[in-house]
């Protein structure tokens, strides 16, 4: 039977409470076998282009990346958050490794394609799974990759790259190999039938009640490409996925995402 | 007999120099078997630092480094200039992985004690030279280690460690194992006699040679850590050492440091 893989997805917000996050290295440092840590960027990059005098540009809850921004998040994600968590899972004994996907070539993207909305430097992940093979390299021994949303194109140019995109992706190309348990920790315990009670967490969310939650409006446009992802990772062969909070990184208190 | 592991330190004043960069990368790119390269910041941190109203602090020319300066260097450094090379390094069909001393544990710190100034969050090295497990295998499995001048206290602390000082510690802990040629790439051929006559670049430097310099003004102070480094490492069996610009980076039209 194949080794477990434990992929941990770990977002902005808890990234910017340091109790929040010692807590989640703290249980993350814990488990066993092979793992991956991927993250968001917290606040710190609006704030740092704003110091800048950078006017950060959404269109639907997505950044525009042009060339300034591209530097400010490649410092941000890459540098400042990334090493910061490398040297506290270090300190925690995980042997850490920070990874953008220009390191060891290991997720080549494409510049989005200028559509109605020039998205700028921002990178779509291939429907092909890369070879992987410095990924391989690390798990194989002991070393945690912990990836930032940074990818390449490998022509020499750098891309912004949504991370829970990164997370499934990588959760479907190493699930040939590995039983992948993917965890996505937010903000809140879970999916909220009503975001005000705690109580109201969905215990499972199947395809059929994803779609019924999206058509009533509970289910809304930010977690919609999270879920399109992890119902498509799951039908690739990924084991286990579960959207949780900081309070239990493991997912077993949270939404499971399932298919029957 | 060991294998030749080629190490190559480059400056900030070649990485903005797109041109020099773009020569140096090929030339880097066509050696073959195992190689690293370090690289330091360049002049993006001080003009960060700047816009972001944190005033730059040296001492003796070295900087002081405050926890404002530290998140800019550790920006700047392992973020924007470290992914920039590797992603390059990509596109030119090296697999090259960017580490700070944090990432696999790889290079090992210690805060600089507090003596008649306090350096801040500045990194030393330890003398003995760490296992360096990780490098191992990076260097065993194809992958080229990119370091920036960024380490770590293995207690989660990042450190801020001159970017010389990384490639003579990794040439000698490295000489074990392999025939280590360390090059350090300046922004002139060697070592001038005549600062303004290119022809007055000194062949090779002995420690007699080196001594007699120093007292007559001719070798200062920017020069002087760089160079005791470079004769410790010979003497504990880094097998050659060159000073060199970016026109020739494996050293030979360079100054070659010498014990005879």
């Amino acid at each position: 039977m194949n080794k477990r893989l434990f992929i941990l997805k770990i977002g902005g917000r808890v990234i910017d409470n340091t109790e929040q996050l010692n807590t989640i290295l703290d249980e993350f440092s814990k488990i066993t076998g092979p793992k991956i840590l991927i993250h968001g960027g917290g606040d710190t990059a609006s704030e740092l282009s704003k110091k800048l005098g950078i006017i950060p540009q959404m269109v639907k809850g997505r950044r525009i990346t042009d060339g300034d921004t591209l530097e400010v998040v490649t410092m941000v994600y890459a540098g400042l958050v990334n090493k910061n968590l490398v040297a506290q899972l270090q300190s925690k004994n995980v042997n850490a490794i920070g990874l953008s996907g220009a390191d060891g070539n290991t997720i080549l993207a494409v510049k989005r394609p200028v559509d109605e909305i020039d998205f700028g430097f921002a990178g779509d992940l291939k429907d092909e799974a890369s070879s992987n093979h410095s990924l391989g390299i690390f798990l194989e021994n002991g070393l945690t990759p912990v990836f930032c949303a940074i990818t390449h194109d490998g022509k020499g140019q750098l891309l912004n790259t949504n991370a829970d995109t990164i997370a499934s992706y990588l959760a479907k190309s190493l699930c040939g190999k590995y039983r992948v348990s993917l965890v996505y920790c937010l903000d809140k315990p879970g999916v909220m039938l009503n975001p005000t009670d705690q109580t109201s967490m969905v215990k499972e969310l199947t395809p059929s009640s994803y779609e019924e939650l999206v058509s009533e409006g509970i289910i809304t446009a930010g977690m919609i490409p999270k879920l399109d992802n992890a119902f498509s990772g799951l039908r690739l062969g990924v084991q286990e996925i579960y959207l949780c909070d900081w309070k239990d990184i493991t997912g077993g208190s949270g939404t499971k995402i399932s298919l029957l």
